[in-house]
């Protein structure tokens, strides 16, 4: 039974719209052509230009939404940590990637950019500011695990978007996101996060303060702590 | 106009196809159940199977091929560069992320590899030995401007896989396959390519020879001016 009954016609139309955007003649907030157009643009069928659509859509390149509006159809919105969060997901459940390197990868990225000079002094007050209400959100004993992790994701990511640099950013992104699912089912129940959440707050602010005073080369060295800790509790 | 009238059926077996694998129901080398045996197990229609296995083909979790033989049919196979190395480059397209960001990242992938302990001494040789045939097939004076861009960036993936973590691979090729186009375009002529080429030729085979006589924080040092001196010239 031929399972790709057209082979990778879609790929035409992925790789067009890569030039399209790198040329600026798409970006960011504007219509994808209709099926019909790219279809008769690219010489394929509706069917593969709806292949490349979903594509396009799992990687987080467009938002489409159903309906005859005016606003339907899919839109560019180039939310990169999406795509590659589930390239990342499917790759790790598959074993062709494995925590180690993931664990490895994210000190790689967060420790680099903790000892980066900010880019823009505006910007890195303002993460200094928005961790600090994460700490004290992340201090609520009431607070659900599930809403914890979230919350120490966007720490992270936060604190790794100090260097300006948005590939660096959107890796750390992806990273962070394509292991949280392992690490909520590492920890089995309640009584023995407890525990563990409670120096994961400790070190959290040992990690804020670092940043807020400015001793980078301490940040970086507190956060490979940090991260290689917490993963020697989750297996 | 609807473009996704079933939106989203295809997450039900991505996501079934993501716990077969992270229980090892199914693992590389094996088939995936066939398109209606999917459909029937999921309850979508087979038009939404067949999107699924077109997003794990892009995402190289699988490979399909045509034909009715016992051996046709999607295999899984998680090669991990390829899906994400597809997902960044739309999202630099899409993002315009500037070449000082993916400079930045080249460098810090790539050092981190030169410096890290190779996690597989047989793997590693093997690398030592193709990289020097990349070295003289890029002596080749006949060779053309694309070619040699090519071999380049399979120069620099390769040393980079030494350090044996499949995500910084995936990373650094996709930076080095987004930004392929940008270099070449940025080079107007053959003449100005002339002077560019002898001093690459020299500068890899300086950091072929730090890696090959294990200085490693030297080839680390190389590979940093080294990208940093090509991207002096192509702008």
């Amino acid at each position: 039974m031929p399972v790709n009954p057209a082979p990778r016609a879609y790929q035409i139309v992925l790789q067009a719209i890569e030039e399209d955007l790198r040329t600026e003649k798409l970006s960011v907030g504007d219509q994808l052509p209709g099926e019909r157009a790219l279809a008769e643009q690219h010489g394929i069928s509706r069917a593969s230009v709806r292949d490349a659509i979903r594509i396009l859509d799992v990687m987080g390149i467009i938002k489409t939404s159903t309906g005859s509006g005016p606003n339907s159809g899919a839109v560019i919105v180039s939310n990169p940590s999406a795509g590659i969060s589930q390239a990342l997901r499917l790759h790790l459940a598959a074993k062709g990637i494995n925590v180690r390197e993931i664990v490895e990868s994210r000190i790689l990225l967060e420790t680099w950019a903790a000892q980066m000079n900010p880019r823009d002094p505006i910007h890195a007050q303002q993460v200094i500011d928005r961790t600090a209400v994460l700490i004290m959100r992340m201090d609520d004993a009431q607070l659900s695990r599930e809403a914890f992790h979230r919350i120490d994701a966007e720490f992270h990511v936060l604190l790794a978007s100090m260097a300006g640099n948005a590939v660096v950013e959107s890796m750390m992104e992806s990273l962070r996101n394509s292991i949280s699912d392992y690490v909520a089912a590492s920890i089995p129940d309640d009584e023995s996060w407890q525990p563990i959440v409670r120096v994961l707050r400790r070190q959290h602010k040992a990690i804020h303060h670092a940043f807020a005073t400015n001793q980078r080369e301490r940040a970086a060295q507190l956060l490979e702590e940090h991260i290689n800790w917490f993963y020697s509790q989750t297996r």
